[in-house]
């Protein structure tokens, strides 16, 4: 890989010229997942946010699934402290109505003539268990397709749900997954891999790399094992010059997603990761995770159901470590009040480049 | 009530002109509790606080109990960590001493020739279990009267004191008690309450609305039965169009104080709330509320007395209701940073600007 | 000490004209100790702070101790997080790896001609328990001597070494010890002494204030009867005029530390104490403490040992109480803005303008 990254003398403040990355608000032009849709009862209204916008979301007792702005028109306080009525929700403090259009529809003590405005409504859809709302301008929304979620929908593949609140920006999330240099982070969990840079893409909206990876050190932890479905060798024990693993990992943002292959040949990968990072806050310092981490079903049945709790622990584990250490990575950034990285690796310029021109609004210090 | 009241159509900022409600600091120039008789013991000093502004409580094991700024000339600690010396409170520091009136009256290492100046004394005076104190112009202090304590000390009554800290602006606490048709808030203790405004009322330093109240569905609780002295039948056992109660509920905001009376016919009030709410802290989003709730006692002796811990349950479920909501309405407006408040009701509107023309400084951001 | 005080009329503000001396930052070019060698473990990175710079202290398997600026030139996440292998620290996320120098040796996927700018290093230095750094122009960390750490290296003596966090701007500590009229504090664990002031001394970096103590009541603690290796009667047992005690307290900032001596003759003193504060955090509203308090054996072999619990006791006691009210002092400095001391102590004022005069650059509000 050294052939590809040049020598680097930077100074320490002003690289990257123009706006700070981690002040670079996220795109609102996208569907965005906001709940898991086992989260959202009938009739109990949720109250999730968006970038620092309180959202409340309602599955009525019949019919489709609505998100509008959590809070009443008349006094502010969260619609999902309130009651479901129909397709409608009425505030618990003094009684206001909105129908799923967020249209107010009753004020107890006025008349119908006299309703006063109502509150914003978002274009919401369901999906392969998820919530998915889309933040910006509703005109465009049904001209935005939702995203492409993985290998969730084909029956081949057995899909874990994950995710939890990381106190992060989320590019700090996209650039720790797409430099797979940062497998030492987990060398506990993984033994020693070193990861082989295999060349990358970039165009229109996305950036993506390509690595293969030998073990030249540790044992393969079964969860991994359970993943490749075989037993692999470190490299110590085959002939040098020999590639050990074809393993091919392909990690991609297309924005403002994420996306993680294995491929073991030309069949369809035996793991196909679909990841979404939503700012939660109006600084967008914390997002939620939604990941959808589809494995492949191997031949002999049976066996994958009886390695998921294996597999769940590992992969919580490489999380919780991943987690810890982008949280630094954000710590650091707001004490030095701004982004002093030095980064020497290529694909990783190129995704903050794409990060940044395909974001939104720039966002003030939380 | 819907004739009283105009369409409103409003823009969402810009609501209000002139400044923000909630940034309205109190008026200083009026008496306002700043704690219970019960909680100032004789020799220990008790350290309160005015809009953010630290005062130290002190009942001398003889005189009169009196009031200073809370920090020592000296070192700026605060004199409630001191000692009471008959008349006069040392500091537990270096031991500087001051009397009632603020003067420094030893310094343990300084001839009395050389005593350096005070700290400042403020009005004080003890009613009904309340300690009174004037926090704005002293000069003023004789010139303004005690607010008059609502049936407190006729022994026809029977009075529970109640209080807390709720996290908001006074000014949310007026408006809750005065928009009657928050009744809506206490469906699940009250039932199905239905409050008809029968007019107001506004002048010099004060507004007033007044209501009664019709039963459309749940059971009348026990408390307020107890309260009445009586059952109540709901709206449908009745027939349609005879009023089912001629109970006058009046609730005044007499600035800064609050009043909420309730008559059943001619004779004085079966009930009679008075309430101040006391702001803590420097930008005044906390409040401590004081409540004396008097209820008249029925003619069965004993009645009232076994029926007060249902009663004080009852009023502690329902403030415990008030403060959420107000505490949401706090969150919200810091959340927007303005009051987007689309207020429909006169009463409230002409409340909001009493408030606003009767209040003190504006007070910054939190 | 009436005599040697002039009366003071001061207003509040405006007093010590020129910047407010908690918002004075430590100066930088001397040594400060960041821990004591017991917290620093072979091969285990410690993390610590001065005014807010993370710095990393690492105790190689071999060779001496190093410090380095605390965040991976790459993605600033603490090297603290990281690896020790021989003299270098290895970062735990891409594995970057520096020298003692703050060189960056290593980066795993970089050629050995390509790599990168590295950290800083800090002067350090290992002393009598004590891990000492400097963190200001390393240039001058040479001709900047160690500070003499009191007795703590003679054999006659025993030495506790103790300290804490306190929440306070480090210019409180320095003036609460210098101000014997303090003593009334510790009237509980003292007793009634009356210190009186017996001259001072001030020069090119230094202010000293020297004192005697009458007991005018209360019972001479034991653990202060340990300290003389003798009991003492009260005033009011000896003829008046009389002194009473020959024992002389000599206190001296010498910048940035500060010592106590108790000497009851020509003698060596009975109590030798060095002190540092270390600030913490950015704002230097936090410091460290870091306390050599060496006391004389007495003549009686294991005297002092069999008396250590109690004088440990005590001394926390003592220690708890002027932190409690120095954090007071820190408090109403912050809720005022400013400071608005009213100091009539002549030694006092001498001290305030040292640190003034001696410290670093102004600190930006917390």
């Amino acid at each position: 890989m050294d052939q590809a990254i040049p020598a680097v003398v930077e100074t320490r403040h002003g690289r990257d010229p123009g706006r700070d990355l981690r002040r670079v608000g996220v795109n609102r032009d996208h569907w965005y997942p906001l709940a898991w849709s086992g989260e959202l009862k009938a009739g109990k209204p949720l109250a999730v946010r968006f970038a620092g916008d309180p959202i409340v979301l309602v599955r009525p007792k019949e019919g489709a699934v609505f998100a509008l702005e959590d809070r009443c028109a008349h006094r502010q306080v969260p619609l999902s402290n309130g009651l479901v009525e129909g397709c409608a929700i009425r505030c618990g403090y003094h009684g206001w109505a909105y129908d799923q259009s967020g249209r107010c529809t009753d004020v107890p003590y006025l008349g119908k003539d006299k309703l006063p405005n109502g509150v914003r409504a978002y274009p919401c859809r369901e999906a392969e268990g998820l919530i998915l709302v889309f933040p910006g301008d509703p005109a465009l929304a049904d001209a935005v397709p939702l995203p492409a979620l993985g290998s969730v929908a084909d029956p081949r593949y057995k899909t874990r749900r994950f995710g939890q609140e990381v106190a992060c920006h989320y590019s700090f999330m996209h650039e720790n997954l797409m430099d797979m240099n940062h497998q030492f982070l987990h060398r506990k969990q993984m033994g020693n891999m070193v990861p082989r840079y295999m060349g990358g893409d970039k165009g229109e909206g996305f950036v993506e790399a390509r690595y293969t990876f030998s073990r030249v050190g540790g044992k393969q932890p079964w969860a991994e094992a359970a993943i490749f479905g075989e037993r692999r060798a470190v490299s110590a024990e085959v002939p040098a010059g020999k590639a050990v693993q074809k393993d091919l990992m392909t990690i991609r943002t297309e924005y403002p997603y994420q996306t993680l292959r294995i491929q073991t040949g030309d069949d369809a990968p035996v793991m196909d990761l679909w990841i979404a990072y939503v700012p939660v806050d109006a600084a967008q310092r914390r997002n939620r995770t939604f990941g959808l981490l589809s494995i492949k079903r191997p031949k002999i049945p049976g066996l994958l159901e009886a390695g998921w709790p294996v597999l769940v622990l590992f992969t919580e584990r490489i999380f919780r470590e991943d987690r810890e250490i982008v949280e630094m990575e954000q710590a650091a950034h707001d004490a030095q009040g701004g982004d002093w990285n030095q980064e020497v690796f290529p694909v990783i310029r190129n995704l903050r480049a794409l990060l940044r021109d395909s974001g939104g609004e720039t966002v003030a210090a939380g």
